[in-house]
């Protein structure tokens, strides 16, 4: 049965969405716009009812959503939730579940993703798609996540179509667990990058130079990213609302990162002290606070 | 007179050039291919004849070229090249100045371009444009460089149309030293991201993922960059020459950010940890290698 964005969807599997955040709210509208037969299920009900409205159809726990369709996203806060998720006692592994896949968008440690994808497959024969995403909440609302892909070949190339409805890439890196490695690399690059543009927009500033000029200034060059262009004048102006992401969210995942180099023998200096730049922000700001208000630790609190 | 450009010029102004290495080459070669007319002095004559055989009219000292132009660009190695340019037997001060402006593209420090700027006015009455550049050799052969300007907004406007024969942008950041000031800041975000992509890649190779192909699975996302791009692949496949910049450069900028950071009461952990990275790679790599084998530091040395 078509949703309400009308496409001719006849022969498309039934798809199911777990987790209706800040990523999967927007992921799941823009499926139903795509004329999709989406079943839904969140934690608490608020986000559920505009969807349903327009056009996705309600479940009482994630099993109903196993029953109901044949590819089964989610996007959850973190690899405890995913684990509810699956093995809770309403959970996924509790519904038939050979011919179906899980694909899942959550960002957690690839050994996570790799415990949970082999449990769940031996309870039920659930395929699983690790597809952590980087886009944030406004790539999700404008369908243009990169989303990397760890699992099988065959899997992800049946899952395409329809994570291209809510992203405008999707990568498969290698075996389950490969997009969170790849997710984690992602994150290296991104949570670094907010602690050094704090530091060069600070050194601007002390130095007095308007810093909301940077951007302009070092556009189409070595040192431009689309970071630099939307973080620096939000820090330098103090503007937080949306977050960019929560301190403690990125936290978590440069921990994970500091965690998956050592199982590796890989040296993050830089990482490390990025994640311990972060924790100094939440002691000092709070976990929910936004990760730009890095910026913050290195402003005079006198006067 | 015209250059081989073949550009009508008549009504230009008279343009000098001192520093004819990686960057001062090709810049010089674009203003002669646009048609102006352009005095070339460098301190060995190797890479003077290729731009005389273009049009090009060689000084044997710098004074001849302060004597022949009303604007005199220069990109030297650092400050005391720029002060002997500048205050030595035939330097620039040697001539009459009154009217003439310097735009000097060096990298140096901020204090030491208001010194030099400073002295030089009180010497023949030239004025001094600070104006670094970003984007490499290849912005340099490409005219794509992005030039961030300190001095009089009036002379910036003088000498705009020729610098946009050389850069794609040319942005007015303040008073004299803004602009060395402003390229203190690109260097935070690229000797930072040199450092971080090489962690990044290291830690995907280590853990299994084909690093190759991180660019491809990032692109168009808060981890995309110019540098990610171009960088990782160099690193991971070990391609070196040319360089993307010599390690003893990225690391002469880098102390020059922790003294201006330290002058200005600025915090800048991750600069100087990316420092003493680089550090560490010239230890072990040498002063001229390439700035991006910093990400062999992580290589194993045994087997």
């Amino acid at each position: 049965m078509a949703g309400a964005g009308g496409a001719d969807r006849t022969g498309a599997e039934k798809l199911g969405y777990l987790g209706l955040g800040m990523m999967g709210f927007p992921m799941t509208r823009r499926l139903i716009n795509a004329g999709y037969d989406v079943t839904v299920w969140n934690r608490s009900a608020g986000n559920a009812i505009a969807l349903v409205e327009a056009g996705a159809k309600l479940a009482a726990q994630p099993r109903e959503v196993a029953a109901a369709a044949d590819i089964i996203f989610m996007c959850l806060t973190d690899a405890a939730a995913v684990e509810e998720v699956a093995f809770g006692p309403d959970g996924l592994a509790t519904a038939a579940g050979q011919g179906k896949l899980v694909v899942d968008f959550s960002s957690i440690h690839p050994d996570a993703a790799r415990a949970i994808a082999a449990r769940l497959t031996t309870a039920n024969g659930m395929g699983w798609i690790d597809a952590p995403v980087s886009g944030g909440t406004k790539g999700a609302e404008e369908g243009t996540l990169a989303v990397m892909a760890g699992g099988d070949a065959a899997d992800i190339e049946k899952v395409r179509p329809y994570v291209l409805a809510m992203a405008r890439r999707l990568t498969h890196m290698g075996p389950t667990g490969a997009g969170q490695t790849t997710k984690l690399c992602n994150q290296v690059i991104v949570g670094c990058a907010m602690a050094v543009l704090a530091e060069a927009a600070r050194l601007a500033v002390n130095a007095g130079i308007d810093a909301n000029r940077l951007p302009e200034a070092l556009a189409g060059g070595f040192a431009d990213s689309i970071p630099l262009q939307l973080f620096v004048p939000r820090m330098v102006q103090g503007i937080h609302s949306p977050p960019a992401g929560h301190i403690a969210t990125m936290l978590k995942d440069l921990d994970t990162v500091i965690d998956v180099a050592r199982d590796t023998s890989s040296p993050v200096p830089m990482s490390a002290l990025a994640a311990q730049l972060f924790r100094l922000a939440k002691a000092a700001l709070g976990a929910d606070a936004d990760a730009l208000e890095i910026y913050k630790l290195s402003a005079s609190q006198t006067g």
